[in-house]
């Protein structure tokens, strides 16, 4: 091994060290905190949402009746929007609690899920990308499908068929137009405000196969940027990777999917100083 | 130890027999009986109010739609209205089912969660108060805030902040306003009917980490004061107090909130006489 | 034992192994195509719903906007349409999703649950029959009061209370007048094309004691019969029976209805040839 070489791995471990340290520093924080995070999301992950929430130390409010935005979007910590189950009903109370939010200085996170799947769909967020959402988090096929603004016609639905590799440079492009750090799931998540890209590694395959994991995740960056909002990138970057590892550790003790979820809330609950510091795989890549 | 104290410690040891006799009696009928419950609640907690109803043996039905209150409700065994997702277009279906309810003598159940979240949910509710519930089921902080009728301005969402002891003042008024037995949960729940107090000592700490286990448990009164309709003071005791007793056997297997939730309603399914009896902790406080 | 005997013995066995591969078959194909199912469903059972469909190896995708119908329905392999909490707001979408699958010769599958629960419902329900459902799948009570288009008055909400046999005259009758496959669910579930009787016998009494199984297992044959179009009597016969035996080896680790419902998707996810051709118990009754 060179002496380059070697000196290269040295700063890696110890930004390795530096990004397990942040990433405990947050999950700390929102326990300490438990920050109120508004969630105006589809009916499928409400349950998974809320619970992981909980088990993160946040205060989950599923509150999205156009008459209480206004009363209530200014006294939460953070919103979460998700677009899963999108109605003509429930879009007015997604733009008003953003537009609210981001007048109250509060940050706001959006999910497109299967922002490909009509021109309704695709119109709402770009509507909502418009708002100036502090986050927005999707898989590759959603980050490059609302990046080129265009419907991609061999959508699988809600779940992902990019590699998000592919979706960094749709991700970056993203990043710059909207003012949002974007970050796009996979394999390995990548995370970027439009000129650095961080890579999350953390997670399972199986993970997939449990629904509305994408959804849990971008509440818990919710809960992660409300109580960091100076620093979205970093709070995105540790809310994935401690998602992630979760689910690592969950699939010790899983026999399937089911048990897996259980095993996630759980060991989010109880996760401990050494294990995030040790096990969170987070890297600057560019 | 004097006479007297020994006296009020062999009394107190009868009356706790007593409540654990009276408990299992009316899980028993639950079981034998399956009453009909309808549940017009919020879309996190469907899933674990029905699941926790059917664990109980009653029989649960989510029917919402104002075309059906008419048809429907006078069929129900009890009625269980919760606010948690309040929208305009649910609210008259949550009007008309509790004037349905109370016409055909049937109990309905009201649970006013987060009702100081908003002005239109704290209007909702007492307007809801004033349609005669059976019970009334809250946190410490929705039953003082809907007993002032104003908001509380630093509540924290649907979790509880207040010490369910400050609310029983708030509890008994209440009660004696609205004509309900109001019941306060928290780490020892009171129930009231605004003369007599009634306190459940069941439960563990980490039950609300689990979300919707509120409104689970007021479903459970529901289906409780179904079967026991002319003493709602003590159906709703023993519903709270057995539902604390199956989250605290639950927690001597669980590993975290999501293990509890499944231990919770496996638990409630095989809950046995003798458990029931010998660990129920009810008391007459004054 | 008679010649005869032994002869409709072993026809009966080369009968059951033939069933046996054919789930396998089928199963093996819903991993490998992985067909995109639309559900239009209740809100008690969309997790529920799409956990068995990933489980499975199908790609669940919960869209309801009357907006999205164009656009989504004609891209998904089959449409799966459930009336567990119907309300006025989601008719139409169901209306016209149907419509869209049958004018794009795409399989549908309608649950009528608790149709005689209320006349908006049962008259929802006949509009959608007559829309050409590819398989329509109730419990017996269900199926009776669908065929006899009237209120079953003294009916227990969702749950079911006549034994599925008396229902199979019922839905011979159904099968023949909608052209749907009608499939009753029972202790033994009974599947017909108006003509044959097909009887699958997998399952455990505990499965009904969890909410939404029904409406999950209805969500599989919406799976199933996505890839194998031509056959839905052998696809949704298979179906069921993969179900039932998901739950017959989750019941063998279960303590309660809980960590059944965990054990059967972990179960589902995991299901082996061996497995699936040797205990599926599926027979041609007439």
């Amino acid at each position: 091994m060179s002496d380059m070489a070697g000196a290269e791995e040295a700063a890696a471990d110890g930004s390795a060290a530096r990004w397990g340290r942040r990433a405990w520093e947050l999950l700390e924080r929102v326990r300490a905190r438990a920050p109120l995070v508004q969630c105006i999301t589809n009916f499928v992950s409400m349950d998974l949402m809320a619970n992981v929430l909980l088990a993160a130390g946040a205060s989950p409010a599923m509150v999205h009746s156009l008459r209480e935005i206004d009363d209530f979007t200014p006294r939460a910590d953070s919103l979460c929007v998700n677009i899963g189950t999108l109605s003509d009903g429930w879009l007015p109370s997604m733009r008003a609690a953003a537009a609210a939010a981001a007048r109250s200085s509060r940050p706001w996170i959006l999910d497109p899920v299967a922002v490909s799947a009509s021109e309704f769909r695709m119109e709402a967020c770009l509507g909502l990308v418009a708002l100036w959402p502090t986050v927005i988090r999707g898989n590759p096929s959603e980050i490059i499908a609302l990046t080129s603004a265009c419907r991609v016609h061999d959508s699988k639905g809600v779940d992902s068929f990019h590699e998000s590799l592919d979706a960094v440079e749709s991700a970056k492009s993203l990043a710059q137009r909207s003012g949002a750090i974007v970050a796009v799931s996979g394999a390995t998540d990548f995370i970027t405000d439009g000129q650095q890209v961080v890579a999350a590694q953390n997670g399972v395959a199986m993970m997939q196969k449990i629904t509305a994991t994408g959804c849990a995740v971008t509440a818990l960056i919710a809960a992660f940027v409300a109580v960091e909002p100076s620093n979205p990138l970093e709070a995105t970057s540790c809310a994935l990777s401690i998602f992630g590892l979760a689910g690592e550790l969950g699939m010790e003790m899983a026999n399937g999917p089911a048990s897996l979820r259980v095993h996630i809330i759980d060991t989010l609950h109880g996760l401990s100083e050494y294990t995030v510091a040790s096990r969170v795989k987070i890297s600057l890549v560019s």
